[in-house]
């Protein structure tokens, strides 16, 4: 069996993902994580936490998967989140025209049932209905960072009005695949995790850059040949546009290898125009090299203010940030000024109407009439009735539309990927003997504690211990059937960094025995002292 | 303004919660959690897996929200998941009959516009479809317990073939309610935590009744005046029906007051047998007295086998569990053997179909002819082409379909009660002032982190604390911003348990001060050990 077959096999076998609903012969696109996949996610998504909200102070907020027709036509998603598919005129086998070769595509023949193919463009949207009685048209999110760009008028408050902050949200997405395949590669339910971060538009640079500019990464500049070079490096060159997209990159690179990405297997890869999403200007993509080939897994983009402005003009809604000058200005505006003396006789109650609507207008030209609108109609209004006035203000600076740089995880298929890099088969007696070697911070389960044997009260001390450390917060898998061999192995199997086994000692000295999963040498430890021990040996060096 | 108003304005101001999609006018139903709301429900969250997964060891699963058709209509929700809606045929506003007083009702008047009503039942899933080009229907789930359901063949090998066990999923549910109310009390799309355990039908005793049969709890029994007595008594006298209900019940209000929920506005409200779910025999409701009166926030239900049974009886899976018996029994057992000789000769190629169609069939009980079934056609097979025997075999136990035993939290509405059981407004110097007093576990801030001044030194000082607090997993608020008067107050509005301030001491001997947020003591504690103390401090006692 392949690498990708031993890691699905082991998947089912011990509960880490299989296909949803099988018992109903399954459906496309759909995986349940199970015990100890729900863990692993858990600690990854922990892990990515550590990285954005802990260390990057990000906010982190959490929004509906259900939204409203107008937010994702605003968004262009309605309009623009297509793909070009091609179905069957007789058998009704659909599929993306980037699956197709040149050949079939040319041939317009089915590649299942040589019936004759038509092209067409499909929404991937998953689409619902929001109410019981009063139906409206609803999706359900292609992406979570839409909850976060909606409500940028509070976030902004929030984040103390200042340039630059980060929101991030982790959660499922949706994308009704016309193709899903097989495995945690193109769900049609998905995890991810997303950071939009708000930028001066006239201000990309990052204040921590200077921290990460050595990190050396693997790129493929867009219409270039990969190379490897610091961060740093290549934002001198040109190569990455400005210190926001690079620092976001690196920073990626740093959580990948943290969940225990093989550095040697990932790369940057700059996208082409072309294949950009609808709403972003420059984007990179992690790649991570697995059996299934080179997978995008996080997608680090230049989205500008282009999801703000959409908003912005939906709905009117303020969605712009204060840019303070470095010192006030003094600028010279015009203004319109209304003439009460006037306007009160002309148009008594509707006068006070029209004043608002003069407040709002900019100021015309030349000594020319203006439109307002009383009662639905419009009237024009002779300028004898306002005056433009020319002012000296003193200004602090002004408001700008935040850009917005988006590193955008794929949980699942970084899931996988930590378990193919991880994957370790040896042989040993004859048999086959495999260790999934994951960083001790992000493992399923943290510790094996056993029995050596099940008599002379070996068991109860055990069981003790197993709920001291559960009650430290400490995930344990508690086990006395077979071999210590044969125990160690099934730990090893699901990646457990740490063996403790009580034995006769412990009942002298009160010392456990704590094996290591990846050299298999031991260490005795204080009973006591044990779950401290373990906190200091899991968190990430 | 009264408490709700208070918190639903502290909800918003601070980032705790606001309803979702306010730009485009909101869609009720729908509500977001801001920055400390987001936080304050994952520690809700992973207090509750303290309890369910690392305490009780269940296994914690994630499955789709979206499910297909089939499985839904097995579960019983397609056919039985309804609310009788009244609708105004004028006006179209549309009411549960619950919520409509007998008058109203009996007048069939619409109680905004006096039109004509009429009754209905309303499906309340959200409906969508799978398939980009070949569409099948699909809802977004009810309730997550669907998932575990499906995958009892899968959980019970993860479980080492023992019952009793538990599984729980904790994530989004859907219902599309006919009247959304404000606030987190009736969500379209809700966060919810439910457990699956799975008991031998025979036997609902719970291995570890014994720890909380002493727990006094307040109960209102189907028919009954409300008391206060030890879940022990309850089981005794017959008012609960199995241990393990009555243990669940005692586990959910240790969860509550840990949450910080007041012990005296809980109580458990048993069911009528006309208010319980299509799929429930027996259920107690948590319920939690707020200022919107008293709340169902967890349902402790008995769904007995009728999902594993549904499911079962819809796909032909397996979904029994081995009873063992204490020892063997030798059991007579009939058995059909089918005889080779006539058969082979009389039926060639087909002689193999017709045996293994034998093997899976009821003896007769008589020398009778069978049916069977050859090439979609019936045929009468006579008693010479088999025997029927009669053996004696050794059976080990059997086959039972597990009963299931519910706690099915909601999250939203459990929040809510906990931000008002905690909130405390005082006056300061004329002012109102406001503490959340949540338990440190559960707070969102754990501890806010100032310099006393904006000068020395000390804000650098601060803030290499601050970072150096989040690094081992602390989530802190660093804030140099007005009088340390003023920064103690934010602090205190959003439940932040502990505020370290780095003073001028700081620089002569290391240590920082330590303020608590319900008693405004305050201690010095040396600056290297400060991590661990405050890990010691929010451990729940």
């Amino acid at each position: 069996m392949d690498v990708y077959s031993q890691i699905i096999s082991l998947a089912k076998r011990r509960g880490i993902f299989h296909p949803s609903y099988e018992i109903y012969g399954g459906e496309a696109g759909f995986y349940d994580y199970g015990p100890l996949g729900a863990l692993l996610r858990h600690n990854v998504q922990n892990l990515w936490r550590n990285f954005y909200v802990l260390g990057e102070q990000c906010l982190e907020i959490s929004t509906p998967v259900i939204a409203p027709y107008e937010v994702l036509k605003a968004s262009g998603h309605v309009d623009k989140f297509l793909d070009v598919v091609v179905t069957c005129r007789k058998c009704r086998s659909a599929f993306k025209a980037e699956e197709l070769s040149e050949e079939q595509l040319q041939a317009l023949e089915c590649p299942s049932c040589r019936g004759p193919l038509e092209k067409g463009r499909m929404n991937l949207m998953f689409e619902t209905e929001i109410g019981a009685v009063n139906r409206r048209e609803a999706f359900l999110r292609p992406e979570t960072a839409q909850g976060i760009f909606v409500n940028f008028p509070l976030l902004y408050q929030y984040a103390r009005r200042k340039l630059p902050f980060g929101v991030v949200q982790v959660g499922r997405g949706f994308r009704n695949e016309v193709s899903p395949r097989q495995g945690l590669y193109r769900l049609r339910e998905f995890s991810m995790a997303e950071a939009e971060i708000f930028f001066d538009p006239e201000d990309k640079t990052h204040p921590r850059f200077g921290e990460v500019a050595g990190d050396q990464v693997n790129v493929i500049p867009a219409g270039g040949e990969e190379l490897r070079s610091s961060v740093g490096r290549l934002m001198e060159e040109g190569i990455i546009n400005n210190q926001a997209l690079a620092y976001y990159l690196a920073l990626t690179q740093r959580f990948l290898l943290a969940a225990g990405i093989d550095p040697a297997k990932l790369r940057f890869r700059q996208h082409q125009r072309e294949e950009m999403a609808h709403y972003a200007r420059d984007c990179w993509d992690a790649e991570i090299h697995t059996a299934l080939g080179w997978i995008e897994c996080v997608g680090i983009a230049d989205r500008t203010a282009y999801d703000l402005t959409a908003h912005m003009q939906a709905t009117g809604a303020d969605m712009t940030a204060f840019r303070a000058y470095g010192e006030p200005v003094k600028e010279k505006r015009r203004r319109i000024v209304p003439d009460m003396a006037k306007l009160g006789p002309a148009f008594k109650d509707r006068a006070k109407d029209i004043v608002e609507q003069l407040e709002r207008m900019e100021p015309p030209p030349e000594e020319s009439a203006l439109q307002v609108t009383l009662e639905g109609e419009r009237v024009m209004l002779d300028p004898e009735f306002f005056e433009v006035v020319e002012e000296e203000v003193t200004v602090t600076g002004k408001n700008v539309i935040p850009h917005v740089i988006e590193p955008s995880y794929g949980i699942d298929r970084i899931i996988y990927s930590i378990l193919e890099h991880n994957y370790v088969e040896a042989e040993k007696e004859g048999e086959r003997y495999v260790s999934l070697r994951l960083p001790p911070s992000i493992a399923p389960v943290t510790a094996g504690v056993f029995p050596l044997v099940s008599k002379d009260g070996l068991p109860q001390v055990a069981l003790d211990l197993d709920r001291h450390l559960r009650e430290r917060g400490i995930m344990t898998f508690y086990d006395e059937a077979g071999s210590i061999g044969r125990r160690y192995a099934r730990m090893d199997e699901i990646g457990t960094p740490f063996c403790v086994t009580v034995d006769h000692t412990t009942l002298e000295d009160d010392t456990v025995t704590v094996r290591f999963r990846d050299t298999t040498e031991q260490v005795r430890v204080p009973r006591h002292r044990l779950a401290a021990w373990i906190d200091e040996n899991i968190r990430p060096q």
